[in-house]
């Protein structure tokens, strides 16, 4: 087929997952950077919390970029192999733990990318911002 | 809503586009680059003929970006301001002509970029990709 | 002094104007790209409507941190010096405008960068961004 | 609250700075270049001695806006997170030794990032640069 019908993430869907995210960052005490992108990788929704550290706001991006182009969690590449892609992708490509795809009934819609904690602490806010989405739709239907 | 259904271009319809273009410009005698984006603006298909022109295989790619970022045709802003986008998103942004947005029912699904000839030669270039898509769609149906 | 002390706009109070921009985008009908910063010119928070152009989310964070850098409105030198300036800094200076400093009583604590519209609509709802903020801390008082 | 009250270092606090790394590198003999940066990681004084090795110019910078971002001092990760970090930050990361938070009374206020000598040049260049700023404020007192 010459057109495919796809599920694209929403700003609106993007804000909950931000805010599902953010919300547990904050009950952690982890000042954190979130980041949600769509399919196409490019940026619906960013918040850098007080304290997080400024790098991250660039990392949560490249992050998020990664998942949603390789439609897996980053870091989970050996680490020869991921700096590889890194560099031959001019640095469009994250090796660190913190990005998660965003799956809805079995479809990829978009993908979120967490920097500025450790990797459980970045992992664990990225889901929460997933399952935030996840439970809201659940509650709508 | 959480989530939108959109209508994405395929690689198979991208390749029907880049088809159209590229018998155009042979029919024409103008070696071209031709690219074909996804409504994210990433890269599905391209060709450089021989003999056209190196520095287009970056241009070609830039316009169909932009006009699947702007949803309109590339270069028709006035020059300051054009200009002014381009510097502001670092080079994210082609100011001359070449780019088409393809649109299928009403629905933009993906983008055509040009280059290597002059600015009537691109845009025939990418026109007639966007008909061969239009027309093995019509006789699909 | 060694040190100085300075009012920094916090991520709660980047939320409250980043609202307001995206509240009156809504009312408007133009999708839009809106970034705010602190005054070192770090992303606090991003957002992009449904359907805003995808080169604007660069736009949009250029023009926030050339709002904060100047302490001025963007979009409003000469085009030749401007052109010039943003040669110069490799691409840190917007020369169009949709980009506005946040002042709470006579400090710059922050700016707001808005794009994808033209550029009344994108200055109309970077002000609206800097009133809401007011009117919230003015509500608090 | 919407706006924090923050401690910035000056320009003229900066400049006690790197009189004191400069001076501790002269008494060295060991040439270095040197940094130091505002909390938002901008820089605001820059020295590089005479025989200070060029390409130090550039990583005495990263050092100092990298220990602004983490509030911590450089070169501390394992070195492939840190490799990590610097890939998905597109070189906004420092991995190497040199780079210190200056903190003043609990208060991160800007950093100092040092380099052309060897780690251990490098660090005590930058601790006396900040121990400079703290003997002098301690003097005002």
């Amino acid at each position: 087929m010459y057109v495919r019908r796809v599920s694209e993430l929403s700003a609106q869907g993007a804000k909950v997952v931000l805010r599902g995210a953010i919300d547990r960052a904050t009950a952690m005490g982890v000042p954190q950077c979130v980041a949600v992108v769509d399919t196409g990788g490019n940026l619906l929704v960013f918040e850098r919390m007080d304290g997080a550290k400024l790098h991250s706001q660039f990392s949560a991006i490249q992050k998020a970029f990664t998942a949603i182009s390789a439609k897996a969690p980053t870091g989970q590449l050996p680490t020869e192999l991921a700096f590889g892609i890194a560099l031959a992708t001019n640095n469009r490509f994250a090796t660190i733990a913190g990005g998660l795809p965003i799956e809805l009934e079995g479809e990829i819609v978009g993908a979120i990318g967490v920097g500025s904690g450790n990797d459980e602490e970045d992992i664990e806010v990225a889901q929460a911002g997933i399952e935030a989405l996840q439970n809201a739709i659940a509650h709508h239907a």
